[in-house]
């Protein structure tokens, strides 16, 4: 999923406020649910995040282009844990030579079912060994 | 309602991003209500807002504190439109002689049952009228 | 310029947080400019949102496809007033048969030069007339 | 520090939103230089966040009170880590008999004067060690 910095994301110090590189990858997420036909957010089933292990490893600025890539790197029954890699692939100040990694995480999630951690149903995981 | 500018709210201009003071406003609105016994926002009854007019005024900076000053200005059977004016109290850069008038809006709100339209509540148009 | 509507742009009564219109309108408007070859967020020249007057029409849920239009309707030496409307034009739950109006907004800017008001210069004229 | 839960820090699964508690965070980490004498966030020197170590253990919802607890775990030259805990401590639903951890974290942070990574000053040094 790419994506534009906006001013909105920026903080008085120029550059992406560090929070919204975790929105980031919640977009790309969720992207990921929308553009399959798996109705992962509905009223009784969705995910929450249970641990994040991030490291912030480049500044990102305003008018940047970004690509959140996202893999599944372990599958439980009941949870998951997405690796999320953030690039910088393009910028309104200099043209790169090629994407510059900015931000890594971990992001482990467990399936909730009428508001109870339950096992994922097997669409769901079909889907996520497709991303894995 | 008074509250700090912290970097979230700021962006790269090195200002307070213009849709915050919005959010400052239902901040202070939503305040009224809570600190109050009036139960506005619960699964079947809450506001939604319908037009802003607002004007920004001044700009505001990171760790300036701020002062939301709210007036019900208008009270119709399901709607209202609620004055709210920010002022600049402290600034961590220069002391100020006075509050400082940074944001001025008229915003308008429907009262939603059941999600349809209806009649505000006898409690929430008392409360209301405390605060015109 | 088109758009996702994930959680981060929700809240808790499961619709779009009416600030965040006002944020989609900003998006729109410097994608505007990223877009074209015009450089007009530098640091000594960018623009100030003086005034909004905005109607909340429709509510827009999660997953829901956004499109945001812009227009200068009126074009001064040194403001313009950009008239955005945002249409959803896809949703998760339900087929639309077209396109619907969720939120409408005049958007006055003045445009500021080394931090004082100013008059715009000639590339930024020439390009707004062409969205005009 | 004590904040309350606004509509804008939900999301449409009618809790906060992930993001934001790490967000809650760095409110609570500048409220601390604010409050004290410290100029710790000028042009030529501030922070910046290069991991985050989370642990989402509770969810919070909209009108809860929560407070966020802060300390420095380890004091290098150059970085720190914080260790912050969030704890509900009221809520609009029902009473609590005591504060519930709802969040936890290590964040790790790096000293940047004149924009390069530098030793920390010795005021911000004896300032976190009080934190300790």
């Amino acid at each position: 999923m790419k994506l534009r910095v906006y001013y909105e994301d920026t903080d008085a110090a120029g550059i992406v406020y560090h929070a919204n590189f975790i929105k980031f990858c919640e977009r790309a997420r969720s992207e990921l649910f929308f553009s399959s036909n798996i109705q992962a957010f509905t009223k009784n089933r969705h995910f929450v995040v249970t641990s994040i292990n991030a490291k912030f490893i480049k500044t990102a600025f305003l008018g940047d282009i970004l690509e959140i890539k996202s893999k599944a790197k372990e599958i439980k029954k009941a949870s998951i844990i997405i690796e999320q890699n953030i690039y910088r692939i393009a910028s309104i100040e200099k043209p790169l030579n090629k994407p510059e990694l900015v931000f890594n995480a971990d992001i482990k999630l467990a399936f909730v079912l009428d508001k109870k951690p339950a096992k994922m149903d097997k669409d769901i995981i079909d889907f996520l060994n497709k991303i894995s």
